[in-house]
């Protein structure tokens, strides 16, 4: 049985709630049971690099955990002096995926950082980054839109993200820590609100899996990725483009 | 005039919420105004290097600023891959404010770390940080009497820091960052339950200060950690030692 | 059409040379096309913290580019000072792969490093180590079976990695650098000699990809392993565990 | 009794030798009893980044301790890659303290950096760094007044500091290594020739101190750097800004 | 006796393959016995800070052995975060080498950078880097040359270097790994074509020496390096300067 | 002309000023004209780990440059965070010159660090480094010989140090920071007092020399060793092993 009764096929409590930092361009505190994640959003005006004088923009994202939002307390990762290998392939993955759906053209040469701060741990930091992030950034690009006149919001999907499982044999949406633990395959895909999928990432941890067992998996995120957008979708109604002005 | 309308001599809104975090030893998500501070204290059992076979414990801090806590968002430290002057300042003074009040000998030989993450920074992150870090040290304290069965906690005294200035020729008390920013002197304070003084900083940001002038802000940070202290106090009766166990 | 005339769901020029370097505990130099990399394993033993007094071994992945081995060279990463997230992420995907056919627990508490150095990046050097770093590994096997007299080989299947991709809307196996950079979907695929799946990676990199597009490149990639499996199988068997001893 | 019968209101025997080295732009060999300190002044022609364009100058401060300058040798910070919170602590505090007599403007848009290095340390190395590096200073705006032909000094008055502490219940002026060692209350204060605070700095190493203890330790350090700013004065009046130029 | 019947004053068997790189703009894969080294030249048009508008080109070099190159495995430096002294005290004295028979005013404002990257291990793994990095360098000025039209090749002589040392009272030319270790003198030697000395380095491993001594090593280092030179000649005679061009 | 008229085989005025340094083992002031370095030993009681349980001793050298000793203000290197290679091919040369006259099982199983501070920096700075540390070694090595009751000193010869070059096509001895960045050759020598080499390099900075060009070299340095060897022994006898003890 999994923890409060949950279905297998079903997803842990989910809560979107924008706007709860008072500096940054956007917010969202996005929770998947007990992992909670503080999404924020910054508007720059400089861009990376490779895209100066190019006219277009870019969306970035940083993850970072802290200290103590783990079972185990983790060190900093400036005390070690550089991010872990974990870090950087999660804030990669949330990257490309917000990515995805921006059109970074018409953003003109600006930047939007996601940064994904984790206050708690309990599975599936990533994916919550990526469905909360989400929601931090749509409200940046209204911010942007309205202080550079932009004809258009420079967004064109919803993009949220979900994590799969084999645990015990059985295959389970949303993997909570104890789970994913015990998990013989672990999977993440993200998915936008018109059905494409931008990332699968499908990982044996302890045997091989097979093609049948993968479908399983890829099919229960469809159904957990749906649901979270349209958990979205009733955030983006809520939020007011007027209230972003300063 | 201040915000909101706020005398000369009172504090802001001071919030002390205990418990917040599900896998800290102890917590408290402290708010001074928009100022918001989450502090978790982890208790291990392995102690700095110095005292291996003492028997003594140690309470240690680290501090920390979320990128986008700020009105301009800063870069996250392992990005540069070393800690900053300020932050290293901040948190040797958050451990040496809560090691006042402990008395390390009856921990035995354990250590305590008090993280402080700034999640939303107007002025006086620091005095915010001990305030607040206070609370969740005794979470960590109640929960390391119990698993370890010792005859007493480890806490002799409260202790709360509140921070002070001249702002235009006017001496403040809990400054903002609007006020902070334009303060010709610049001080805080940490003091203890029964009236003891554990630090004084002075700065003069502008203009040298006079001895009576520094009296002035003496007195003000007396009156504003008494006030910090009692609220302490609630927070400390209302929690139930019994909870704390697993 | 691809380079050299190849159809859309053939490999490149596959070589395996075993036994190349004269330190080394196993060696091999791979090509796929142009992309050459050179794997050697090295046996300690010692291992990781986490499994010290455990009687279980490690197998772990290093890789990093030559700076010349692109077409515009890349800096050292000992100059920035830590390694690139994609060399992380790529050897964290090596070390994974590679341990899904290793039987830890009979190797004892050793280790074996395999260190990938591309020499020349013509695409697919993740998939290149994966697939000529599991030769270094068997090598260094070998010579670990005969050196501690191990009563089994502690490998129990092979393990091969290729790249697929969608480019200019067409399924494609085995991509080269100019046909990744030109991709839509970039995709990475780890099996086993008996089938199962390792490791699934897909990228949307321009636009989100059906699922049907994604089973696509599912099936290829079944084809190129089966064939670089064979090829694994003829090295192996070439191989002489007498002459690995010293 | 204190070494060398020191009264508990006395300095140690103090001494300011100017123009040290033959390549910087100011120079003070600084002694407080066994502390000694080589201060050097070096003008630079660039600014920090946010004082580009503002027509403004900026002083600042570096400190370091030779490894053999204590009783015991500490690693030079090189070897662990980043400065101690303990030097960047002090160097921002002389860095601080120097600034509080300069007018910034009428430097233009050039830098003095002041390197303080510790060639020996029996305590108050940044009391003896400040007191010292004042001269360091002040010998190179001679030479940039005359290098720039600025209408004015850009200094406007003298600063100096002194450590005092309470040791065994005794309030000390200037503690010695030994005697800093074992106060219950140990603190600095730097105080300008028109008799303004810039910076004070009390900290209770043991127990808290109370307002009258912090009095009498204030009133100390008025008489103490009275003291060596008449010392400084004779330094300043030796000074033959023809012999600066080149 | 040496390795393989060796005669002190000989060299191992030398072998230099140019072109061996696909991408760089100069390649040799050297060996001397079973010191295997490649280097890489790569064009660049940016030059160091201190030859900005100067005109002028520059010739730089980089050194490092991969992990498993040597008898025992070393950590790649990226690892501990920097180079070795070894390492940049080797780098710094190819990149000196090869400068002293460069023409740098004739490069016009652009540099080469000669990577050499050792891939076993065998001793002298410095001079084998000199001797083929020269090689690298000559295709890479060849390529220069034609790509920007220069009125002469910017090179005006052969470089090649050998080691030689005592070992057991014995001076033995070009030492491998064994003899090196037990050498009581070891020394380092690059030559000119023309018969120039570039650089002299002599160490006492375990007993001082003598002049005579060290000039028996000078005269066998002599012998080696002109038959060194002759191998350089013939590869450069048989450089086809039309295939460097793209 | 040299400067103050110094003939070209003539060493600049040498100082040796032994026991500088309060808290250090050994120490000694060096001056070779202006330059001036801070040599200061000091005795550890744990090895290197490849010397852990092997009875033997090392000795070991660090070396540094203050920020402003030289003409031009150099970085702290901790800025960087990471030594140059400069810095680190110099005090592994210091260390070397060093060691070659110690016994180092004489010693037992103890370590030696020297540190040479550079306060200003005129040319010759690493052999003034070997001639001055030798010195605070002799120092430290008396009072080790009297804590541990050594049957013998564990030094058997002294050891000094001298550059000397080619400027303008004249053989110099002892080069000032002038002659040096205006030398065609550069070169440093290592001596024993009993005759023999323990280091020579020799680099060639703007044309290569001839054999008879290096024989004049090497001459010379024999000549400037001697006499900076008689005034060690000087030093030496000057030295009462009684007042090293505590």
């Amino acid at each position: 049985m999994r923890a409060l009764s949950r279905k297998n096929e079903s997803l842990r409590k989910i809560e979107l709630l924008a706007g709860v930092n008072k500096f940054a361009d956007g917010s969202c505190l996005v929770s998947f049971g007990d992992t909670r994640v503080l999404c924020t959003a910054t508007i720059e005006t400089k861009v990376p690099m490779f895209l100066k004088h190019s006219g277009t923009g870019w969306v970035t994202a940083e993850y970072a955990m802290l200290p103590a939002s783990c079972q185990t307390r983790i060190e900093r990762e400036v005390v070690k002096g550089h991010q872990s290998g974990r870090s950087l392939e999660i804030q990669r993955l949330i990257g490309r995926s917000l990515r995805a759906v921006v059109d970074l053209e018409k953003m003109g040469e600006r930047q939007i950082i996601v940064d994904c701060d984790v206050l708690q741990a309990d599975g599936g930091t990533r994916t919550a980054s990526i469905t909360g992030g989400f929601i931090a950034l749509y409200q940046a690009m209204q911010k942007l839109q309205n202080k550079y006149k932009l004809p258009e919001l420079p967004i064109n999907d919803y993009v949220a993200a979900v994590s799969c499982g084999i645990v015990n044999g059985t295959p389970m949406l949303d993997l909570d820590f104890d789970e994913d633990s015990n998990a013989e395959t672990d999977s993440n895909f993200v998915m936008t609100g018109s059905g494409g999928i931008v990332e699968i990432q499908g990982t044996a941890e302890k045997v091989p899996f097979t093609e049948n067992e993968f479908l399983k998996l890829l099919s229960m995120a469809r159904t957990g990725t749906i649901e979270l957008i349209q958990l979205q979708k009733k955030v983006v109604n809520s939020l007011n483009p007027k209230s972003e002005e300063e």
